[in-house]
């Protein structure tokens, strides 16, 4: 039996997804497909377009058998800790044989050789890399540049780790190889625009071209799936959508000249100077782009910025996000599955270590539960579960709170809304 | 020498207002003129309409000689608190020889008598103030059957106690005797209309009327002195205002969703399950009206709702509350003077013993210089001091973000902006 498994946000679901999909499954030649994607909140630090659940469907109706929730400690965390939840999910579900990702550069060899490095930490890498951070450089930047000083790369490949979806790639193999995988990896060339090109195309666009597009009331339809279109149509005619990050703008700047520098000090990621630097940007800004611009600088990257508000506004506590990023998720959420996805959930169930919810309200019991089972041995750190669990659930109260429509924001959305079955 | 202290909120000032001063100054005679005003937020648990300066300037220009801050942790109690702390800064000032409030019965026997039982706690009176609290009834009102029951009062002496200036009245006679001040009192009898009355009238319009007007855009200019509606104007067309609750929904909402009960253990006035209410409310409400309808009871007020708000917001912790309510504001914030109320200042200055603040980043300076004065003893608590200032900041900073321009909205406006010098 092969099992396909993908890492998607699918924010929204538009044509270069289903292209990926579909070329991903001649690869493969999978008898399931499994997606592990994002919940209301994305890695580019923003809330998703429409929520889960709308995504969730726009999946199923396109070829995914089984949507799992990455639950929002791993989903706002830079591409490292997003690539550990995700592929430790995958990883953990035991019946996932091969992963497929999309790259810029498609060459597998080149990615794979670049995090065995960053895996096996040569001391020569090391030094680069200490010696490009000091320098001011971004993480990213820095990893970069050390790179090329340690392979004495060229221009042309040093392009291959610059890109989005390379810079992840990178960090899926990192992960497989970090929790000794046996997944089998495969790129899918990406084609049509960049991840971050913010111009629509004819059909294939970057999810950033048509939030763009939603955002300046410019017709998008040529560039989704007509199922993903009606979705997310119907979301926005219901007042659930467009959410975009300036809608979060009177809470979380308000919310941040409330602090004071202790408050950040438990919260994640706050370091190198980011807790002065957020409060002082918080008292000045009039809006959020203006805070943006004000705490930007060489070595924080606009998205770092965002996915910090975040950890702010929904504690991220250092603790939390720590032990998350050792333990992996401690819960497989199921956000939807077709009548084909069924018959594999009956399979994986046999398997899996960690709870499987497709009733959030259950959270607890679930918990109560295999503590209590004496016939299997659970793999879960019950405070870690709660946490994590938790986390997710406030995320998408508040969430939901900056839906249009002010009669759809009532909060407890996850423990409402059933699992999609399509 | 005369001096007349008056306890106002000025939200905008009006022809009520003015009136008022004109009839104090008739009974008092007085050589000055004092005012304690809120700062930008007030008694009823709202922002106010414009900022506490602007505010300043409309007392300036209309007869009033030095205005001075009531410090938020009063400004947003309910009338208990909120009279404690203006009748304290009068009586420290140690020059104020009269007060003057308005009031709708005009009784002043009645409502010295009615101060003096809740001063001195009759047994019997105790009794039914319990039975009445038992029974589900709001502070306020509990306390008025329980007055009508121990006075064996009839409905019309009931009514002198039922309306907003005779409350206020109430609680001055009565923190007048708690801190044994010498300042005589007096009472005018409100005209025109009540002060929670929602209808315009012509030239006597309550406050609330006022600021309905302004939401409405309904002309409003006859209901103000004319300097007082040019400044009134002015921020309006700079985008300092109108400020309304509506505008903090987003912020007050999601971060009430994200709170947890024992969140809310800390802040002082979340007894009697309120925590529980606020917290379940701001799960299910779309909007903040929506929000106040489910909160309210038949005990809880809407205004003391509002100021939970509050609370919440600007960590109103109990031990600052208690303890304000204890040892009362522990400095002098002058918002602004007149060339006359100057001359005063110079006199006000010698006799104080607690800092009198016109420069307000000087407050950690001037704490410092008192700790270290060796030649007069000063009557400040340091931490307390800092409490209270701070929060007047943070009050300050929040407010200015809800700025309808965004280029208004910069934090720190308590030390850009110097004392009004009129």
């Amino acid at each position: 039996m092969k099992v396909l498994g993908l890492i998607v946000e699918y924010n929204p679901m538009h044509n270069g997804h289903l292209y990926h999909l579909k070329e991903a499954k001649k690869i493969v030649n999978p008898d399931f497909t499994v997606a592990v994607m994002s919940g209301n909140f994305c890695q580019r630090g923003e809330p998703a377009i429409v929520n889960k659940f709308a995504r969730t469907l726009m999946a199923l109706k396109n070829g995914i058998d089984i949507v799992f929730e990455l639950p929002t400690v791993f989903a706002l965390q830079d591409a490292g800790g997003f690539a550990f939840g995700a592929i430790s999910i995958l990883n953990n579900l035991k019946i996932i044989t091969d992963l497929v990702f999309g790259s810029e550069s498609n060459d597998i060899k080149f990615l794979k050789k670049i995090a065995e490095i960053l895996y096996t930490q040569p001391k020569d890498f090391d030094h680069y890399f200490k010696k490009e951070l000091k320098k001011g450089y971004s993480y990213p930047n820095a990893r970069k540049f050390a790179l090329q000083n340690f392979l004495k790369l060229d221009k042309d490949t040093l392009q291959k780790i610059e890109k989005s979806n390379d810079i992840l790639g990178i960090e899926y193999i990192f992960s497989l190889l970090k929790i000794n995988s046996k997944i089998r990896f495969h790129t899918i060339k990406r084609i049509g625009s960049n991840y971050n090109d913010p111009n629509l195309k004819s059909t294939i666009s970057s999810a950033t071209a048509i939030r763009n597009a939603i955002k300046n009331n410019i017709n998008f339809s040529q560039s989704l799936p007509k199922n993903s279109f009606e979705i997310l149509s119907k979301e926005i005619e219901e007042g659930r959508g467009p959410i975009f990050l300036e809608a979060f703008e009177p809470f979380v700047l308000p919310y941040l000249r409330k602090l004071k520098r202790n408050d950040l000090e438990k919260i994640y990621g706050f370091k190198e100077g980011l807790d002065v630097r957020f409060i002082e940007a918080a008292n000045k800004a009039g809006d959020i782009n203006e805070f943006l611009e004000l705490v930007k600088a060489k070595r924080f990257t606009y998205s770092r910025i965002r996915r910090l508000i975040f950890y702010s506004i929904f504690n991220f506590n250092k603790d939390i996000i720590e032990a998350s990023n050792e333990y992996g998720p401690q819960y497989f959420r199921i956000l939807g599955f077709t009548k084909k996805g069924q018959e594999l959930l009956s399979i994986i169930k046999k398997y899996v270590d960690r709870p499987l919810i497709s009733t959030a309200s259950n959270y607890k019991k679930v918990l109560e539960k295999i503590l209590k089972d004496t016939e299997k041995e659970w793999n879960v750190i019950p405070k870690l579960y709660l946490q994590q669990f938790e986390m997710d659930i406030n995320a998408s109260n508040i969430y939901t709170f900056f839906y249009p429509n002010k009669n759809q924001r009532k909060a407890g959305m996850d423990f409402r809304k059933p699992v999609i079955i399509e």
